[in-house]
């Protein structure tokens, strides 16, 4: 039986009803008026792009509710865990090592936003051609909208690209250096950097990271990339018992939601798909042609292309982004004995992430065989957020090696806003159409 | 007396004429009807921004010349310095020590490429929303209008912004790693690469790298570093002796040249500003406003925000870019003794380079502000290449140290096009009033 509450979070808190809410909106400083503009947008594009779907797994009800309570239920869990002494960090991205963080008692709260309706708030502070990812955040904090912005201690950045590198500065955020390649002097950089972050964490907290609570840390972290692991794992079937964009939701509010929370919700979607499987119970209806999405993030409020593609027939079965693969692929090793093998190990697991941001990245084209042959993609789509060189230009390298595979591919380049969605889905159709009469060659 | 020829040079060839000029380019396996049209474009280009000034120096005739000897005479040089066994690589940045390369006989040709003609021709690889500089230089390649395609053993890339970055990895061009932080261990990775380098150098030559050899490619780089800051150095007097255009043209040439050619070249232009100095004798007519030219390099064929200033009133008395200070302010210690010595000191010599790559780039603010001092400059153009995230972010945050010194500012932001010339032209003009009137207050 599904339920509507999660079995095991551990930080339930009363839910706050609607005036409640507001009060604590009000309280953190935030506008009002614009944020119930940002929220009825938010509201309205999740209708649009996942409620059409006819055949979603029961338990995406916890999903959906997450979504929906990442502005509201969710601040007030931080605003409680805060009043209690609780720690936190903003972050922007993947390589910032949670495990580390949490064994030092600070919590990261991922601040990327996914949201177009902010996006021109940025204008104030930052150009307008660089990537809506940085432009939806930045709009958010300069509009007041964000729930998040007095949250936490500090945001942390690192340097995985020039817009947000240089974002960082311009806003006097500290951040990690990421190296740019994969040498024994960048891996020792990056040690170095991960290492200064946990004596960052424990500054933050007051709290040292041991061997035992960093080897919790790890368990916990890698129990939450496990289940992300089998929910997609099911998405290998030929009947699919998840489709794309719920897949995406999930993994979408992995980065926000409580961790015990979760994986309460995730292993209860898990007995589901399980069920589904059993019983070949697809999440779409007939059979499609099946895909991998590839390229850039798609922060919690952007389900654009995957909407775009699902509703044209295509299935994306895999995801292969920083809301996808890249953050749950790879588990650091539990059956560590010190902190210096268990830093190295958690850097090295961070290392192995295969951003555009390395040069080469020939380790990403690796991975994306494997995932089309593990998953059996028929194509690819990219979906490259607009200004976001790294990948854009990877793209073109990438495609040489699907064309190798005689694999299609389509590359759409586009921001947040709503208005080229139809566009979007003309291309997805043809796109799709390409496919099938391929199969019949 | 300014002679048409160069006084010390040693790497004179006969002069080409027209005819074998063509056979020589056909032989590069040249494009000739594309080729004439991109000559053709950037001599009138060059008509319409530098000769219109009536009290240039006579010596900038050597300039004139080495820019458009560019694909002519000097690729007969290198040709026939490579017919002689001569080695050499094509680099896309001032990151790559010269000195090294040098001491190994390896010659560096920088690459970038500064005519919007070639740009459009990138499409065929490059998305269109990345830096004109790119697509320039590709452009050239891919419509084989570039000389130097063939004319070495391999371009050398680095790390320095994410476009040029992943265009290194899309056309397999090898990239030295300039870090992105100045901490202890990014300096470690910097010498390492260095090394690298050194290493990379020597087998490409099959030359070892000596003490002696490096002291004497260290001399001679330092020379030329010395000559681009003396010829500057007359920017600061009040009735500046040389143009923005034409320090810029100087600049941009000093790529391009031979050394030996440069030196004795730049050396007959200081002479005659020695001269110009002694006289009062101003390159500009009437006081007019005096600027700092900063932000994104000037590549050869690319000079169209100096044009716009300088004819709407406003005299460029420093240039705060690549094609600028950057280039020559810092010099290498002559006096070391160890090879281990000497590549440490190359290498924290091109280290110091404030370039935007760097979070942060606080070192760029200071070496702004003593500039602004120190040439006496009353407001700041900021000349940003389109798409260029780095420069472009990084111009905001310069804009409040600008605002607290009370130093006006007007950003441009644009690509090579032609078109919006006299666009810019009116925004100068207006910016010049503001600081005229400012004057009055």
């Amino acid at each position: 039986m599904i339920l509507y509450t999660f079995k095991k979070g551990v930080n339930v808190i009363d839910r706050l009803n609607q005036s409640e809410l507001r009060e604590m909106w009000e309280d953190l400083g935030m506008n009002l008026e614009l944020h119930d503009q940002l929220l009825e947008s938010n509201s309205r594009l999740f209708k649009k792009t996942h409620l059409w779907q006819k055949k979603r797994p029961a338990a995406m009800k916890l999903f959906d509710r997450a979504l929906h309570d990442s502005h509201g239920q969710r601040v007030a869990e931080i605003l409680d865990y805060r009043k209690g002494g609780g720690k936190s960090v903003g972050t922007f991205c993947i390589y910032v090592p949670d495990e580390i963080a949490m064994a030092a008692n600070v919590l990261t709260i991922p601040l990327c936003g996914g949201s177009g309706w902010s996006v021109s708030y940025a204008d104030e502070m930052l150009p307008r051609d660089i990537c809506p990812l940085v432009r939806s955040t930045f709009g958010m904090a300069l509009s007041e909208t964000c729930p998040y912005k007095t949250l936490k201690e500090y945001p942390l950045g690192e340097t995985t690209c020039d817009a947000k590198k240089k974002t960082w500065d311009l806003f006097g955020i500290p951040a990690m250096e990421v190296p740019q390649k994969k040498n024994e002097e960048d891996r020792k950089l990056w040690i170095s950097e991960v290492t200064t972050f946990m004596k960052d964490m424990e500054k933050v907290s007051g709290t040292e990271v041991t061997v035992d609570k960093l080897r919790d840390s790890i368990r916990k972290c890698n129990r939450k990339r496990v289940i992300l692991q089998q929910i997609n794992g099911f998405r290998r079937l030929k009947t699919p018992p998840i489709s794309g964009l719920d897949a995406l939701l999930v993994s979408q509010v992995a980065l926000n939601m409580d961790i015990d929370n979760f994986i309460s919700a995730g292993e209860e979607l898990l007995e589901e798909l399980m069920e589904r499987a059993d019983n070949d119970v697809s999440a779409f209806d007939g059979d499609g042609v099946r895909v991998l999405f590839a390229g850039t993030p798609s922060p919690m409020g952007y389900a654009k292309v995957h909407w775009a593609a699902e509703t044209s027939g295509l299935q994306i079965v895999a995801d292969e982004s920083c809301t996808g693969i890249r953050y749950y692929r790879d588990l650091v090793p539990e059956d560590l004995d010190t902190l210096d093998e268990m830093i190295e190990a958690i850097a090295d697991r961070y290392f192995k992430i295969d951003c555009p941001c390395f040069s080469p990245n020939t380790e990403r084209f690796d991975n994306i065989a494997d995932v089309i042959d593990e998953f059996q993609a028929e194509a690819v789509v990219h979906n490259i957020l607009q200004f976001c060189h790294g990948f854009n230009i990877e793209a073109g390298a990438l495609d040489k090696m699907l064309i190798e595979k005689d694999i299609p591919s389509l590359k759409i380049v586009c921001d947040y806003s709503e208005e080229d969605g139809e566009q979007i889905k003309i291309r997805m159709e043809a796109f799709r159409e390409i496919i099938e009469s391929k199969r019949n060659r």
